[in-house]
């Protein structure tokens, strides 16, 4: 237990400062049935969203995309989705449709309202430079949402 | 040829009555790329849509859903798109997210405005009661779909 607590993330980014950090730490330890990462700080956790420029392109986009991945992009669009949620009251319902290929749809969506649509490519290689540019992407959506919700908030309660 | 074409479809409805119907053949003709449902009627096309109750219940729900009842429901809302563009100009996506179980989220979307949103539960046993049925359901969908579209216009554009 201390060793894997050890294991110093390369990045020195405090996970406290960031709500949306914290939101999908939440979800990951939400997900943790067998409580593996109990004993895992934050920055443990948060770490293979770090993904340099130089391990992308290690990683090869043929064959199915890595289910751990998944679950990575899964925890990152489910933290938006509680962020949003907080700040509005509006509960979302997560959709991420990927095929083999890694390429798909990233939606998030409260009654008839689109917070969050995205296209994915290479999802094979999803992943972000440091934990600064992982809270900066999920701050500045959750942000489009929220204001979304204000200039339409009938749509969202459809 | 002639004898597949002599294959009488249970129901008598005329497909040349509903442009929803319609709309359906033309989406799963546009996929033939090898031509085998060329010489087939529409409602030789449209025959697998109709699944009785006594059929239905004769359909395992265990195991992968069949990747043609996959393709059926594909045509369906990919019709109810065409459908929908045909009358507010408004170019839509479907997804079609379906786990092993049969279970998931159908979304058909045009800039932030949420089309349809449907879940769908035992989609092996996917199927209509009568082609009149498919046409129906069909009809309101889109009726529905345009409606939001003239309530929200600014949303389905952004």
């Amino acid at each position: 237990m201390s060793d894997t607590n050890s294991v110093k993330p390369s990045s020195t980014f405090d996970v406290e400062k960031s709500a949306f950090l914290k939101a999908i730490t939440q979800q990951i330890r939400a997900q943790d049935i067998y409580g593996v990462y109990r004993s895992w700080t934050d920055e443990l956790l948060l770490k293979p969203y770090i993904v340099s420029k130089q391990k992308k392109r290690e990683i090869p986009v043929d064959g199915d995309v890595d289910p751990m991945t998944i679950s990575r992009i899964n925890a990152f669009y489910r933290a938006a989705a509680a962020c949003i949620e907080k700040e509005t009251g509006l509960l979302s319902q997560v959709v991420v449709d990927l095929n083999h290929e890694g390429f798909g749809w990233i939606l998030v969506f409260a009654g008839h309202l689109l917070l969050i649509r995205k296209t994915i490519r290479d999802a094979h290689r999803y992943g972000f430079e440091s934990l600064e540019k992982v809270a900066e992407e999920g701050e500045k959506l959750v942000a489009q949402a929220v204001d979304l919700t204000k200039r339409f908030p009938e749509v969202g309660k459809l």
